[in-house]
């Protein structure tokens, strides 16, 4: 019961918490496509009103439930970290792609999803995507003040490259490796 | 008919081009999702089973009828042209561009469906993605070959940054415009 394990916590909270651990599971044992929102309440213990009163679609539900709120899948590099760019830059797609080694599948179908829902296109696009482009720009804009990255790169479209490398290489079903990292690093700094 | 609109050409050759045609004209008007083989074996004019003989699924109908043998979509940059390899780039990512204007939802669709099956995602790849790559790492070993892209320079990794920045544009609903054919080639080439 969700009550045991979460005492403390206003049911609310509990209840989502509940419920995302139940999506995690059960995208993980039977993927996204055959995952359904009710076999999600019944796992979480929770009415399935509760789950439509928070989530409009199972892509947002696992969106929330893979990607948001777990605070896994690319955490901001620190600002104050006296490491080259580079190595910060290389760090980053590491922990990117160690996460995407074990949650790539629903990665590729929110992608999918995205594509057949315009209304969830525009979400992701703003809740995940465009955060994590961000974040990257960021470290190559401060890669240029500091003199790591020639000041005449252009940020975005890096971020777009790196970005792009390696949803090409996930959805075309090849691996994210530690050396896809290294190697899209060592293209970008090295001149 | 088939037979009145293809009169000389040998009868399986006509009919799979009226299927093609027919295909090209549901996905333009109906999207991917809501074309199914029957409506574009009854567009066409020919027995569904006609349909299942050739193609064992509506995706890779849709490959070949809107991407493999229509010759649009990405032909081969001349090699004997005499111009810089970076305009060759950008004419080359200026045309697929275009296209991807005009049948940038059917490119997404397959994408999509080549997320939810793997046997697909292995034709799609095969059939449409490396030869497309290929084109492009062919283009920068030879401005590599002629001085015009630095020796030290990762062509198979730039190839994916360069496929990699329209697919991210594209499956996030951003437009692919001439003007980004020419921040990728400058971002490629400038140094």
């Amino acid at each position: 019961m969700v009550e045991k394990r979460t005492s403390g916590r206003p049911p609310d909270v509990a209840a989502g918490q509940a419920v995302k651990a139940a999506a995690l599971q059960l995208i993980r044992e039977k993927g996204y496509a055959k995952m359904s929102i009710a076999a999600i309440a019944t796992k979480a213990g929770v009415a399935r009103q509760t789950l439509y009163n928070k989530w409009t679609s199972k892509a947002e539900l696992v969106l929330d439930a893979v990607f948001e709120e777990t605070g896994r899948y690319a955490s901001e590099p620190s600002a104050e970290a006296g490491e080259h760019c580079a190595e910060q830059l290389e760090a980053f797609l590491v922990d990117v792609f160690s996460h995407l080694t074990l949650d790539g599948d629903p990665l590729r179908a929110l992608i999918a999803a995205a594509q057949e829902d315009e209304g969830f296109r525009t979400v992701f696009r703003e809740r995940f995507v465009l955060p994590r482009e961000k974040i990257v720009t960021a470290l190559l804009q401060r890669a240029q003040q500091r003199g790591e990255l020639g000041a005449e790169r252009d940020a975005e479209m890096l971020s777009a490259f790196i970005h792009g490398a390696f949803w090409y290489r996930l959805l075309n079903g090849q691996p994210v490796t530690p050396a896809l990292a290294k190697s899209i690093t060592e293209e970008v700094f090295a001149r």
